[in-house]
């Protein structure tokens, strides 16, 4: 038992080298700026830079490092570069690194309260602080029959309420009544609740997918929800999900929450809103407005890794019911027993999420709050918004372009006007404007269709974007546009 | 829009805090045999502790810090610890700690090959290198049909080939058919199986859980298969998918997956084989045995989350048809179509797992590959080995303990003997042994039941642990045996 060659959690070496890594990921910060902000490598590029098969023997740090910045930088695109402002932010901050490195060095895995109870009792703490931030109904905290959960992403949130959604439905009404189950949405929901349907095995026919429009700024009409359901219970369906959404992904609309929950409620449908992007700025009292009605809703999500300084991943779910949860996802093996748990005196978190393990991710949400406190994050929250409303300033003073939807939040979706209102034409102008921009490298912008438009989306969020940068942006636009609109006249 | 307080990403303060926060992790290693391995917090600890709200203000690094210290600390179960033998490993190490320090210092999300080809790039040559070094099948690699990504969990692996399987099922037979789907698995499968299950609606009445006992070391017997195929068939029933396991997580059992695989192959079932724990031992020559028939099978899974060093998660799946889990999952909104997925030149990750997002993870495991190389690693899989066979040599020296399973890999499954061979009573025995030892803080095992024994399991594993550790184990053991023995006579 001598050959004990591998040392491979030496207290030491990892001083040592983990002081080299802050020193690299700092300096990156530093140069960040120098980089395309989209990665500008063709498919393939890496197979030819790397060898084969892994090595036989060990290589050293610097050896790592020095292919880091050689073979991978090329191919990162930069989500924390200020210049970049494609599909929603994904923040890191100082805080959020340093409770990611605290969660990669305990490395505990939280399935069951036992394996360290600190993950568990953090984690329901923070939701509730958070929860309280956003002012959610009482009934989502832990002290009552409900709680908070940190799931990866909101698509694992949205899935683990449908399921807790269907299996209630069915304990109800039978369990061989799935094909007649409903689950309502807008065509501006995220495509996580589609994979969430197939994934439960919801009938792809059965998934009403409502169609908006700009006369409601492509939110939910409560009109065609009732009617939706009208007709589905009029052919023997059984309406038993509903997903609305505080800021969609295409252009941040907001579903009217206090009708839809009405509606929901008389239906005994459960009632699920993903507010991924916009929950974040709900912690400011002038924008808690959107989320007004959450009173009546069963469960609602917020990415904390999104605009929120958390690091990925940290998504934040509440349950009104817990319990539906459990039933839908707890399983209970031998292996896994123990006495807190039998006695039913903790929350063992695995029953409310897919996976079995989990990260300690409560404490990276924890430094952001202690690190940055309420009213800084609100300041961070306005300022970006207070940035896109610059931007949205500036699109509206070049008569070629218009703004398309009104701004909500930090995200402003807009395009150059087609020639002759040709929508043809708009279209393509803008597909090539986009393709443009990012392909200089200097920014990174990304698109969406909005009844039969293809739109511009500028969203602001990344934590080191300044005014100075929006400007920079808008410039290069400006400049594409121009060297687009000269070179490409209709004929 | 002046306003700015917050600077949540300067790269100094993040130089800064972070080298403190290097120290903090570096110090909690070198005085990590002085906490209890198992928490011994009550219920609830941590609420009386932290205040009910987050904090208007900022507070200081080295607040945070204290109170990890001093408030967090007694509430980790220390995962880490030379003296951690319960469940299985679930490793840190220093090349793994940096990959998570260099992901989360990138903070990208990789859901599509824009957004950092180098992230999926990587996770393809990566996944290659380990199915090379795992010596899988040719056509788990991505040169072929098939390919490699990388899960949270082994959980979210056997969910999307089942999944897949599912669907690929249903396109055969008909999209009504999902009541007749058979899933095969045995007693001793894990119980994400289960959960799989009750997620994507296979009926639970068609869970075909085959007994096991200790005639075939708790392996699954080919004929109980064949039979129990047979008999579905003939009610009209489909069998559709057949789980084995290479290591079980009671007692390491091996199920035989040549015979397997060809009962799957004859009736057209997808294989999946959950290697979540042992496989780590396979790039051992040695150990690579266990591994024969792998080549029959549709899917692989590994966890270097566990034994391989790689910090908590990574979940490494292999599938021979990529294509079968992008039909399952794949999902394609406006807002993400690009260039380059349009174009089907690359691979898009978000379409062969549950979330969209996903993390850098393929940076852990190539900086355990490069820091360690592979002969290191095997070394490291034969020490642990080492060290099982010697407490397993200790425990068959004490004429009150006996060896309950033979051991195979790292894990020893034991048992104080009971009086007079009453079972009821080894049973209280070993539980109470269990609840001693693990109350003493000097050690954590973990238990499970093997026909009705209640078993205690010590799991080697801990990056950590020395020989010097196992023999202390073993004398707390002896000692609260000794204890328990004389306090408790039967009469």
């Amino acid at each position: 038992m001598d050959n004990v060659g591998l040392k491979p959690m030496d207290a030491e070496q990892l001083r040592d080298y983990a002081h080299q890594m802050v020193d690299f990921i700092a300096d990156y910060y530093n140069s960040i700026e120098s980089f395309p902000v989209l990665s500008q490598v063709q498919p393939g590029y890496l197979h030819k830079l790397i060898p084969d098969s892994a090595p036989n023997h060990p290589e050293s740090l610097q050896n790592v490092l020095d292919d880091v910045q050689a073979k991978i930088f090329p191919g990162v695109t930069h989500w924390q570069s200020p210049n970049y402002f494609a599909y929603y932010p994904s923040n890191s901050s100082v805080a959020g690194f340093l409770g990611e490195m605290l969660s990669a060095g305990l490395n505990i895995v939280g399935f069951s309260w036992i394996t360290s109870p600190a993950a568990t009792e953090l984690e329901m703490i923070v939701l509730d602080w958070l929860g309280k931030m956003l002012k959610l109904p009482e009934h989502f905290l832990s002290t009552g029959q409900g709680g908070g959960v940190i799931q990866g992403t909101a698509s694992e949130a949205v899935l683990v309420v449908l399921l807790a959604a269907r299996d209630k439905a069915l304990r109800k009404v039978g369990k061989n009544a799935l094909e007649k189950l409903v689950v309502y949405a807008s065509d501006q929901t995220h495509a996580s609740l589609q994979k969430a349907c197939q994934i439960t095995g919801i009938h792809p026919e059965n998934c009403r997918i409502l169609k908006t429009d700009s006369s409601t700024n492509y939110s939910i009409s409560p009109h065609l929800l009732t009617d939706a359901i009208s007709h589905d219970l009029g052919v023997g369906l059984i309406p038993f999900f509903l997903c609305a959404t505080v800021g969609t992904t295409s252009s941040t609309a907001v579903d009217p929450l206090l009708e839809l929950g009405k509606i929901s409620k008389s239906n005994e449908m459960w009632f699920h809103v993903d507010a991924a992007y916009a929950g974040s700025a709900c912690i400011c009292p002038e924008y808690r407005q959107y989320l007004n009605g959450v009173e009546e809703t069963d469960s609602f999500n917020m990415n904390a890794h999104k605009w929120f300084l958390t690091n990925f991943d940290c998504s934040a779910l509440w349950v009104k019911d817990r319990n539906a949860l459990i039933q839908s996802l707890s399983t209970n093996p031998e292996y896994l027993k123990n006495k807190a748990s039998e006695a039913n005196m903790v929350m063992d978190y695995k029953d409310w999420q897919i996976p079995l393990g989990r990260r300690f991710r409560s404490l990276k949400l924890w430094m952001v709050l202690r690190l940055y406190g309420l009213e800084n994050l609100q300041c961070y929250i306005r300022n970006h918004i207070q940035l896109a409303k610059h931007f949205e300033a500036l699109v509206a003073q070049d008569p070629r372009f218009e703004v398309v939807t009104p701004r909500i939040f930090s995200l402003v979706c807009f395009r150059l006007l087609p020639h002759y209102n040709n929508e043809d034409d708009g279209n393509k102008l803008n597909h090539d404007l986009l393709d443009a921009v990012n392909t200089t490298g200097k920014i990174f912008i990304s698109h969406t269709v909005l009844s039969g438009k293809y739109i511009l989306r500028f969203a602001v969020g990344a934590p080191l974007t300044e005014e100075r940068h929006v400007n920079a942006a808008w410039k290069v636009l400006q400049h594409e546009a121009s060297t687009l609109l000269s070179g490409n006249p209709i004929e």
